[in-house]
């Protein structure tokens, strides 16, 4: 039981093939690497647009030198093409178009996820990008250093969609964020994602509500993307960012189940049910911790704790993957967003009774100066008590992240809303109150909780 | 039993008077406040002397008004001389010198605390101050003023010592800080103390190690610090914050029983014994969460929260203080120190063998700019795993005083080190990382600790 194939050389794969090698030095460990960059923090690609970061090469996590360093065998440019799960071997195209059989022991699947094509006419135009690889990011990249285009329409207002209107912006370039539904609607309701659309307005980004794009067409040197009622958005450049879905193709095909949004089927501890395949990351489920149940969630941190699981567990150990608690946070100009655990409707669709108060307050004590309002909208169980999850919105110097991270340990932990008055948490007036803003948000909700008993 | 009096207008009172109002508003409830400044956040006096905070009355929590709106009827400049725990009746002397009796069915104790008074001479001589109380704010406020002193000297580096040092370099003014042992030796280990003194330093705060005055003297317009070997430190002021020390007296005149450091003893409902009589904050011991046994910690957050669970109790509930972790922050220039938790001495002593690592990593992905590295120095059982506790340091805008928080919820919970990798955190590129540097320093642990082993 000693060769371990790992099969994707992005997070979860290669946190796999760490944990593996830490606990079991002595273990074969092997890579497959479809592209050319293992172990890159592709989450950083938008910021690559921007200009922010200025080499795409310091996206990479860790060196391929520091990899291999631990052991590990990366193959770059090598694509599987089909897992034999009886004869435990992985058929295997390399970079020159030649095949080989990799027999394995344990075989961990981290293909990861694939952009949603949604379906519009022109997508394979010129000019019309996605970005969830290396590869996609590079060749928009390419493509505004080559013809700087003046202005950019971007299909979809979730995380990435934002991260790259933010990005564009910064790099001068007029964009126009094409949506469907509100900004972030799966994350902030609507009386926070509003201050977001405010925000993007001051920066300059045109936002176009209720458009469903059905198709992209060029209008001599640019593109037109159109909808039903014939609504056009011309520009330069078109940048689709509607979401992910899991490349479980491989899975299926090796005889693996597939669950939630057709994501590799898993248990707590990643094994897919295949004898010696685990699998981890944006290709298959995410336990929820508060829904008790697998839902499809890919994020680059459940990824990474997901392949840790994994490997640990390829290395001959038993743990399991705590869950997911869906938090996320991401900064839109000068504002942070972020939430964890459920939305109110999300709630209610599980069969809570939620109600959920929004407060604003300073986020350290008022007299300090440069105090800011930051908004959080705590969501609990009128019945239990129970708290279910959180959105907070800010400045950047708020410290909305690491707010947004004492609720996620607290909803880790089950807590009642009314024990988060509990915490013994850190004040100093230029940083805080004695009663932090998530325990002013605890009272209040517990208040209205009261009243509507009452 | 509908008669509730309260001593003490500050954290721990206000918040007693206006939890058992919230629960109870047909009670009648009288708070006793020795001074003119009920409800004034009395953490904020460095900012006050900095000039940060340029109204005093800025520092009230809430208005006068705004308190009576609750229902509590307030006693400015009513001192309580004695309680008859038999008769449930506290004897007061008012501002104009007449004495009165006011029975009550409960009784809350807020005493607070006293500034420790060293054993030097010459601490009454003018120019010499304390700063612990309104008055005494306002008094060096005064002094700062009229007199425009260019030097000071600050005798103690713990917290109030650290940020009068800071506030009265903002002002101008030239600093001397004199340490008996290490800068925030009671909050960190001398390998980030010493990142502090650094920070000092470099703002020109002059530090003088090692001193323990003996006395203060005139000499000429000016003061001198002496010590035992003649070490002078001359100075136009001098603020003495050598640390605090329980105002228990009334208490003990009434029967009740003193515990650590002389602080009034309780049970986690806040109840002294005496009937019907409760006492928190400053003036009380405090259950510790983690050496589960009462210590003497004098915190503002956990004297509002005691005063919340007495208030609750005298109103008939029966709640108990979930305990003290002796969570902490400072901001020096532009450094934040954070602490929860044991350090590894006080971890030792409790019976525990502890192993303390320290981590340096940036606060967000590297390759994004404004990176700023962190320390955090994290203590751990080697036998059981268990978190003990965390000490952090880094910059402002490193978000520490939050990042110490969701250290503080896992303490609270008794987690264990490894635990924390399996928290949900938030991650985008600008503002962490995909493990968060709390997981970061938990795997540095556990490194440390399986070589320990190994």
């Amino acid at each position: 039981m000693d060769r371990l194939v790992v099969i994707g050389g992005s997070d979860a794969g290669i946190s796999a093939a760490l944990r593996s090698l830490e606990l079991r030095p002595d273990m074969e460990v092997t890579v497959l690497v479809s592209d050319r960059f293992p172990n890159f923090s592709i989450c950083g690609l938008p910021f690559l647009l921007s200009g922010e970061v200025t080499d795409w090469r310091s996206l990479a996590h860790r060196t391929r030198e520091e990899l291999e360093a631990t052991g590990m065998r990366l193959r770059l440019g090598c694509k599987a093409r089909s897992v034999d799960a009886t004869r435990r071997t992985v058929t295997v195209s390399d970079a020159d178009g030649g095949n080989f059989d990799l027999p394995y022991d344990r075989l961990i699947l981290a293909t990861g996820a694939l952009s949603v094509k949604p379906p519009v006419e022109g997508l394979d135009l010129p000019g019309v990008f996605f970005l969830r690889w290396m590869e996609d990011g590079l060749a928009c990249l390419n493509f505004l250093k080559e013809r700087s285009p003046r202005s950019a329409a971007v299909i979809g207002s979730g995380y990435i969609g934002l991260e790259t209107a933010d990005a564009l912006t910064r790099r001068g370039i007029q964009v126009t964020l094409i949506q469907r539904s509100g900004t972030l609607r799966k994350t902030l309701d609507p009386s926070l994602s509003r201050l977001v659309d405010e925000e993007l307005e001051k920066h300059g980004v045109r936002p176009v509500q209720g458009m469903t794009p059905k198709g992209v067409e060029r209008s001599g040197e640019r593109l037109v993307v159109l909808d039903e009622r014939n609504r056009r958005v011309e520009a330069d450049m078109v940048l689709v960012a509607v979401g992910a879905r899991p490349n479980s193709e491989l899975a299926a095909q090796a005889g693996a189940d597939l669950g939630a949004a057709k994501a590799v089927r898993v248990n707590r501890r990643m094994e897919t049910g295949l004898p010696g395949v685990y699998a981890a990351g944006d290709c298959v489920e995410a336990y929820h911790r508060i829904l008790e149940k697998p839902v499809y969630l890919p994020l680059g941190t459940t990824a990474h704790k997901q392949g840790r699981v994994a490997g640990e567990n390829a290395a001959g150990g038993a743990r399991e993957f705590a869950g997911s608690l869906g938090t996320q946070v991401v900064q839109v100009f000068d504002l942070v967003a972020a939430r964890t655990g459920l939305m109110e409707s999300e709630a209610s669709v599980a069969g809570w009774r939620p109600l959920t108060v929004e407060t604003e307050c300073p986020d350290h004590k008022a007299y300090y100066p440069g105090a800011r309002n930051l908004q959080i909208r705590l969501t609990g169980d009128r019945e239990t008590g129970r708290l279910l999850g959180v959105q907070l919105l800010g400045r950047r110097e708020s410290e909305i992240a690491k707010r947004i991270d004492v609720f996620a340990a607290c909803l880790f932990h089950g807590m009642d809303v009314e024990a988060l008055n509990d915490l013994d948490l850190s004040y100093t007036p230029p940083l805080g109150a004695p009663w932090d803003p998530a325990q002013a948000a605890a009272q209040a909700w517990g208040s209205a909780r009261k009243m509507r008993k009452a």
